[in-house]
C-alpha cells in the first residue's frame, strides 16, 4: 500500500444525493420509474454535470451516451482509475439500484477533492447508458458498445415502445449538457481499472450483518425470446375444435418450461417477466403471444445443457401454432480478477468494515469491462434483499460505507505508481 | 301482409358505402381498427350523417352518444321503426362485423326515400356506441345505458387506456357532428320493434349455403377480470423459494380453469383474450397480472354451474399471491319474439332467398334491446366463419340480400296499421 492520507466521504451529502435523485421518475409507491435517458433521467445526468463542472471536473459523452466525470491526474500518461455504475431503473425499480455506484463513485473524487489531493492517474465517474435495457433491449448495452462486444449502430437505431430511437436521446442528453462543454470520448478508450458499487439485490449480506461484499463474479445468463403466432377469431363464436388460440398454445409451452427449468436445489433461476398477449381483447382469441424467458445460473456447464433444450422443448410442447425462438443475450458466467478485490479487501479492513465474498446473481456493466480492464465489484446490503421493486432499500450506514471504501479503493490505485502495481 | 309496393335496394351504393368505411380506421393487414368515438369512428358518424343531413332525415344524438337518423312518419303519434347495429370494431377488426347492419339500415331509409314511399311510423337507423367493448369495457353499453340495464353516469366516466373519458369522447362526436343540427334523443324513448342485421361470425350459413338466418336468440354469457398481485423481485437473485411470482400464479389459475371448462362436446366457449402482466420487465419478476375470461353457452343452467364454480376454482388454484375475482358482465340466453323473426321469413320468401333459423354465439345489442320492445335479428354469412380477425370477410350478393330483406321488413313493419299487428 502507499501512504496517501485518509479521506473522508461526507456521509450526508451522500444521503442526500440519493434521495434528491429519487425524486427524478419518483412512483406513488415510493420508488423509481427512470428508464434509460427519459427526461427525468437526462435530467439526473445534467445535474451532476453541473455538479462536475462547478468543480472543473471535464464531462466526456461517447457515442451512446455513456457520460464520464474526470478529475484530472498529474501523470498525463495514466490511464484513468473508473467507478461508476448507471442511473437507469426498472419500470417499477427502486432508489438504489445503479444510482448507488454512481453517487459513491461521484462522492469519492468529490471527497478527495476537497482534502486537495492530487492523484497521479485521472479519477473518473462513469454513467453507463442502458444498464437495464427495459426502454431499450437488452440490458447492460452502455459497456457491450464500449468494449466492442455490441454493435454500435443497430443499437442506436433501436427504438422505444413510442417509436423514438436511441440515437435521438443521445442527442437530447448532448443538447441538455451542451452549456456545460462536453467533451466527446471515444469508444474503447482504455481503463487502468474499473470498480463498481452496487446494492447485492440479494439477502446474503444483511443475513450475515456485513456492511461490504467483495464480488467474485457474475452468474451467466441466456436471455430468450419467443413467440407463438395463431389465429384471431370470435371468442362466442368459433368452437375450441377450430381455434388457433396463441394464448392456450403459449400456456403450454410455459408449462413444458416451469417443468424443464425445476430445480429443487433452486439455483437455477427462471423467469418470464414479460408475457404480451395479441390483440389483447376480452372478446377476440389471441392471434399471438411474445414472451420473454431471463435464464441464470453459476455454472456454464447447467447454462449449456438447459439452455440448448429450450427450443426443442418449445417446439414439441406447441400444438396448433407457429413459434419462433430467438436467444438475443448469452452470456457465460465472469470471474473478476483478485487485482481490485484484494484492493476493496484492504480498505474495509483498514476502515474496520466487515466484509465477505459474495457472487452476484444480478447481471452489471463489470461484466463487459471484466474483459476491458481489471475489474471487479462491491456491494452494500440491500432491506430483506428486495430489488426490482418500489420498496427497495438500503441502509445509510450502508451507502455510506460503500462510498467510503470505492473512495479508499479509487485513491490507492490513482495514487501507486502504476495502477498494476 | 300489407301491399306495400316492392323497393329495390341500391346494392352497388351500399357495396361501396362499405368499402367506403373500411378505410376509416384501415389497417395494414387489411382489417379495420375503429375504436368506439376515435377519430376514425367520428369521421364515420359524419359522413353518414351528410348524408342524412342531404336527405332531410333527422340526426338525433342521445347521452351516450347513440346516433339516431330518423326518416318522418305520416303518423305523429307512431313508434319508430329502428334497425341499426354498431361502427366500432376491435382491435384487430374486420370490414363487416358491426357496419353492415347500420349500412344496410341505411340503405333501407334511402331507398324507401329514393322510392317516394311514405310510411306511417317513422324509419330510424341507430348507430350503437360501443358495441366492442374494448376501448371502453365492457360490450353492448350503448344499448344497456339506452335500456337501462346500466347506468349512465358512471360510464360516461369511463376512461380509455389513454386517460381519456367516454364523456369527452361524446363531446367530441356532438361538435364534429354540430354543423348539420343535430337534436337530443331521450335515453330510453320508446321503439315500435328493433331488428338488427349482422354478419353470422360463424361458419353454420356459409356451410349451409343459406344467405339469410333468421337468429332465434343469443346465448348466455358470463365475464370475469381475474386479478393476481404479488411481489416484483430481481430475476438474477431472488430464489425460487423467496419469490412471490404473479406470473406463476396466474398460470396454475389458468391451467385450473382449462381443465375445469373443457368440454369434450365442445359447446362451451372459454376464451382468455387478454392477459396482462405488470410490470412486464424481462429482468423482474411478475408483480401482478390481470386477465379476463369469456365464458359463454346456450344453456342457462351451465352458466350457473360452471360460472358458480370459477371463483372457488380460481381461490384454490392460487399458491402465494393474493387474488380478485370479480365478474362485470352476466346475460341470460335471449330469446327473440317470433314477430320480427316471422316478418324476416316473409320478407325473405317473397325475395326467394333462403333462410335458415340460427342461434347467436356472439353477444350484440339486439340482447338488451329484447327486453325494450319486440326485437329480432338477421344474419348473412361471412368467408370461414372468421370475424374479430383482419381477414373477416363477406361476399357482395350476401351484403345486398341481407340489406334487401331489412329494408322490407322495415317497410312492412312501418307501413302496417300498428306495428304489433
Amino acid at each position: 500500500m502507499t501512504n496517501s492520507p485518509p479521506v473522508a466521504i461526507d456521509s450526508e451529502r451522500l444521503w442526500a444525493r440519493h434521495m434528491a435523485a429519487a425524486q427524478l421518475g419518483a412512483t406513488a409507491g415510493g420508488g423509481v420509474n427512470r428508464g434509460a435517458l427519459t427526461a427525468p433521467d437526462i435530467e439526473l445526468h445534467r445535474q451532476l454535470a453541473e455538479l462536475a463542472h462547478a468543480r472543473s471536473f471535464s464531462i466526456l459523452v461517447d457515442d451512446y451516451g455513456n457520460t464520464f466525470f474526470r478529475r484530472a491526474g498529474s501523470d498525463p500518461h495514466a490511464l484513468a482509475v473508473v467507478s461508476g455504475s448507471h442511473s437507469d431503473t426498472q419500470p417499477s425499480g427502486g432508489r438504489f439500484d445503479g444510482i448507488f455506484g454512481v453517487l459513491a463513485a461521484f462522492e469519492a473524487l468529490e471527497a478527495i477533492d476537497d482534502a486537495g489531493i492530487d492523484t497521479r492517474a485521472p479519477l473518473e465517474v462513469v454513467i453507463w447508458n442502458n444498464e437495464e435495457g427495459e426502454r431499450f433491449r437488452p440490458s447492460q448495452m452502455g459497456s457491450a458498445v464500449y468494449t466492442g462486444v455490441a454493435e454500435l449502430a443497430p443499437l442506436l437505431a433501436a427504438t422505444d415502445d413510442a417509436g423514438r430511437s436511441m440515437d435521438a436521446c443521445v442527442q437530447a442528453l448532448r443538447s441538455a449538457l451542451a452549456y456545460l462543454h462536453v467533451g466527446r470520448r471515444a469508444l474503447g478508450e482504455a481503463f487502468a481499472v474499473f470498480v463498481e458499487a452496487h446494492i447485492e439485490q440479494g439477502p446474503i449480506l444483511e443475513a450475515a450483518r456485513v456492511p461490504i461484499g467483495v464480488v467474485s463474479g457474475i452468474q451467466g445468463t441466456r436471455k430468450f425470446e419467443i413467440e407463438v403466432i395463431g389465429d384471431a377469431a370470435h371468442a362466442g363464436t368459433m368452437p375450441r375444435s377450430g381455434r388457433r388460440d396463441a394464448f392456450v398454445d403459449a400456456i403450454a409451452i410455459v408449462n413444458r418450461l416451469h417443468e424443464m427449468f425445476h430445480d429443487a436445489a433452486d439455483e437455477v433461476r427462471f423467469t418470464i417477466g414479460r408475457f404480451d398477449v395479441y390483440p389483447g381483447a376480452l372478446a377476440v382469441v389471441p392471434e399471438r403471444v411474445w414472451f420473454s424467458v431471463d435464464f441464470r445460473h453459476p455454472d456454464e456447464a447447467v447454462l449449456v445443457a438447459l439452455g440448448d433444450a429450450l427450443e426443442p422443448a418449445v417446439k414439441a410442447a406447441v400444438r396448433c401454432c407457429e413459434v419462433l425462438v430467438k436467444e438475443p443475450v448469452r452470456a457465460r458466467p465472469t470471474q473478476f480478477t483478485d487485482m481490485i478485490a484484494n484492493a476493496i479487501i484492504q480498505a474495509a479492513d483498514r476502515r474496520g468494515l466487515a466484509w465477505r465474498s459474495i457472487y452476484s446473481g444480478a447481471g452489471h456493466d463489470a461484466r463487459y469491462m471484466a474483459a476491458h480492464c481489471p475489474t471487479g465489484m462491491l456491494f452494500i446490503p440491500c432491506d430483506g434483499g428486495i430489488s426490482h421493486n418500489e420498496r427497495e432499500n438500503a441502509q445509510p450506514e450502508h451507502v455510506a460505507a460503500g462510498a467510503q471504501v470505492i473512495t479508499d479503493v479509487m485513491l490507492e490505485l490513482a495514487t501507486r505508481a502504476r495502477p498494476s502495481d
